[in-house]
């Protein structure tokens, strides 16, 4: 009731704010401050290296940094036993009320720039997971790869007029790809430095056709771009506009070289992206407020400070129960595990039709009982990571993050099956691990997240993306984007405004684009 | 005249501000923000890579930062012309008014810790020059190493009680030193990950005796560590105070194993140095206040942005003319150049009379006509770096910190040979080079820099040792330092304290130790 009348007052405020410019700076930065300051900022004091503070755990970025310190807890139920809270009932999936399936395709395409656990090697162990392989910011590496040499590799680099600072890209038919990675069964060469797109081997021997899934991958900058093709169509949709600018900016600009237009519109790209991820995918987790991507609220805030990606971050991402069992391209409806990796869906679909497909179905309800069998595996592999870790318990974190601390199994969810398996499997509530706590709250009214998950991802977008340094004060202006890229960044709060400078209009395939359901409305 | 009222009235204040700690903690505060915000702040929008804002000028810090973007000036006279204004007349050396030999040691040894200008391979050219080497963080790379590899190799790595979390060292007679690096004429296996010290190989081709010289040369951290005895010198003192701690932490901690004590240890010996940087070096260099290294000035600080050494700050920190022709170690007095890598001068003269003998001596006057023979080419090299850089002219830099931009000759120096010397090699005031309008400018009341220097010098010292993650709002706590290592910062303030706790008092070598001469007073 309360949180009802203080959800209308908000949006109340915020309706004001909307018609007064220096009001709704001043909120939206109130907001903003108000959603990363339920915990304490960086620099964290601890990473996966050292249970304790050292030089390297706070420096060596290869470890990721830790929320709250290593906390080791004694008798803990069997993974495999805790998949049932995961595992979906008689395979009956359960959706959720807010989200479109570009929530989670965006979701995915975004925290796999950063969120980058190490995976073991032939002769490593697990151990290995404690660390990560990121840049810690949101630098668009799924498009332009996580080191220099998988950017050159990316590139066309050349000077000629017409070709200056493009991304290598093919057009088939009437549209432009990413050049596909292999030559027959082999790397092409070119694309020697690039990391192998993770899990290939495994679904190239589950698949029916492996040659024409092998064919349709593409030469993306991350190793997971080519996952599903749901995240291969964000990004060709950024390949689109990195090269549509890059291409404005040559025409403005006759007398830069190729380094100059590809850097140019790299940093256009970025700060698109961004205010994507604030203006359109925060926005439809936030049950209430609505927040602008204002750069100037990180100018002089006391969260300011250098970004590192947290092992907890790694963990409570992986909204597995988002993915339907069942997932429709161009009309036809095919399981999910078919359309691993398989980008012959999107390059039949074409890219508009793909966004108007994945705006156009349901996404699954985050939360216990709702992973298909195809990711029981992972979700069991997710509770191992945050031991391996000794990530603190659930409950701590809910404190952490200045929320009430469960003392009853019955003050996590409404669902008493919930409640009921997470009593006869833990012996007391301030056992439950991290991760499945946080799966095992319900989802917030109006928000397709879970509150403790919210709070977690909140602090971290806010305080991580408005950190780039594309969007500090001194950096933030014109010069650094050139006009065309200036005016792009301001005609853009929505992945629907950089489609439909990408893609040709079609009134047969032109239906609605976004990550709310277009039939969804707020409860008060 | 206005400036010795100004000063004699900020005295006035901070002589009250040291009775009410309030007061001294306000007034601190507000003194270091003057001192940071006389210009622009992190993030800079440049850097040695390209003439304009990149993801890499961002982001990719082997690349130096920039304070102004490059601007080509035409014409320039020959480097080797303007030498004139550095060499010194006749031989002749002239001495500061303030400063002992233990000023500049210290200002070597730490920026040696962190201006690391990329020096050319045999393959390369100069432009490699634009990059460094720098871990752009106060780390103590000099004793630790640069790379987590060399720290290994520096590390005793011992689970014996009594020898946890030791540097190696040796003993000679009762004094500790570091290791050897050589066996014979060989770089000993286990140190072969270190860097070779810069500069050996020319030196023993000029060392009348090479193989003395050789046996002296320490494992050090630093490649430039070897480079005088004084600069050993101040290394040894900080080894020794890293293995007493380490002894008292084990002490005090005996279930704490071989890492922990190293990594407790090092975090306290860098923030031991941080403390003396502010409470002695940088009180040296201030004409009247006195600072206090409290690091809360920098948890709300808007220039609490991530660190990164700037090409200006390894040009304007080539401080030549304050080294002396002749130096005095051990009764004994030497030509500055029989002196370079010479520890067998340390060696002979134990760790504390070292540090009295430093103390003992005046430093040369920082400025124009100063500089010995010996160090003429490095000067070259200098105002060349600046030119290879295409760093902005020397009154864009004045601006740039808010001082007056000087609009004739005759505006930089009092002294005429200087102006001369600048109006016949410059067509226009606002041609000088950066560097060569650094030295040019005649030493402030008081301090021993030059207006330009000292500014930016106080930018960037506060603004980057005062960031150290060490001094951080959630890690400067007794916990990160154990309680010897927090007893131990608190009871620093300058080297003599920490020569206290590591050599044994000699009533016939107990003289003055410190970066001021004992006799200065300052002019009101």
């Amino acid at each position: 009731m309360l949180d009802k009348l203080q959800n209308f007052l908000l949006r109340l405020v915020w309706s004001i704010g909307e018609n007064w410019a220096w009001l709704g700076r001043i909120l939206n930065a109130w907001a903003i401050n108000g959603v990363v300051n339920v915990c304490r900022h960086r620099p964290h004091p601890w990473s996966t290296v050292h249970d304790y503070t050292s030089w390297t755990s706070l420096t060596d970025q290869r470890w990721s940094a830790r929320h709250l310190p290593a906390k080791k807890t004694a008798d803990l139920p069997d993974t495999y036993a805790l998949l049932g809270l995961f595992k979906q009932q008689d395979g009956i999936q359960r959706f959720g009320s807010k989200s479109t399936l570009l929530f989670p395709a965006f979701a995915q395409y975004l925290t796999d720039g950063f969120i980058r656990t190490r995976m073991p090697e032939a002769d490593e162990t697990d151990e290995v997971r404690r660390q990560n392989t990121s840049n810690h910011n949101i630098d668009m590496c799924p498009l332009y790869g996580r080191l220099p040499k998988q950017t050159d590799a990316l590139r066309l680099k050349s000077e000629a007029a017409g070709k200056r600072g493009r991304l290598k890209s093919q057009f088939i038919g009437e549209e432009e790809f990413s050049p596909f990675l292999f030559d027959k069964d082999v790397v092409k060469p070119e694309f020697a430095d690039l990391d192998e797109p993770l899990g290939l081997q495994k679904t190239l021997d589950n698949a029916p056709n492996p040659e024409a899934l092998r064919a349709g991958i593409f030469a993306f900058g991350g190793n997971r771009t080519n996952g599903a093709p749901q995240v291969a169509m964000l990004n060709t949709l950024f390949l689109r506009e990195h090269n549509r600018l890059a291409g404005e900016i040559e025409r403005s600009h006759p007398q830069w070289n190729d380094e100059r237009v590809f850097q140019t519109a790299r940093n256009t790209v970025i700060v698109l992206f961004i205010r994507v991820v604030v203006e359109e995918y925060i926005n439809h987790i936030s049950p209430s407020i609505r927040f602008r991507a204002d750069p100037s609220v990180a100018w002089e805030a006391e969260w300011n400070r250098p970004n590192w990606i947290t092992t907890e971050f790694s963990l409570l991402y992986r909204w597995h129960s988002l993915i339907p069992n069942r997932v429709a391209w161009n009309g036809k409806d095919y399981a999910v595990e078919v359309t691993f990796m398989n980008n012959q869906l999107l390059l039949d679909s074409g890219l508009r039709r793909a966004f108007t497909d994945m705006s156009g179905q349901r996404a699954g309800r985050l939360g216990a009982f709702n992973t298909a069998a195809s990711l029981w595996e992972v979700e069991a592999r997710a509770i191992d990571q945050g031991r391996l870790c000794d990530l603190a318990p659930y409950t701590d974190y809910r404190h952490y993050v200045s929320l009430s601390r469960p003392r009853d199994f019955a003050d996590i969810s409404k669902d008493f099956r919930v409640v009921d398996f997470l009593r006869s499997a833990y012996r007391r509530v301030e056992d439950i691990d991290f991760y499945v706590g946080l799966f095992a709250e319900d989802p917030e009214e109006n928000s397709p997240l879970p509150p403790l998950i919210r709070r977690m991802v909140g602090v971290d977008a806010f305080s991580q993306a408005l950190t780039n340094p594309l969007l500090s004060k001194y950096v933030y202006n014109e010069a650094t984007f050139s006009t065309p890229g200036w005016k792009a960044i301001h005609s853009t709060s929505a992945l629907r405004d950089i489609l439909n400078r990408n893609t040709v209009f079609d009134p047969l395939s032109d239906l609605y684009i976004g990550m709310t359901l277009p039939d969804w409305r707020p409860d008060r």
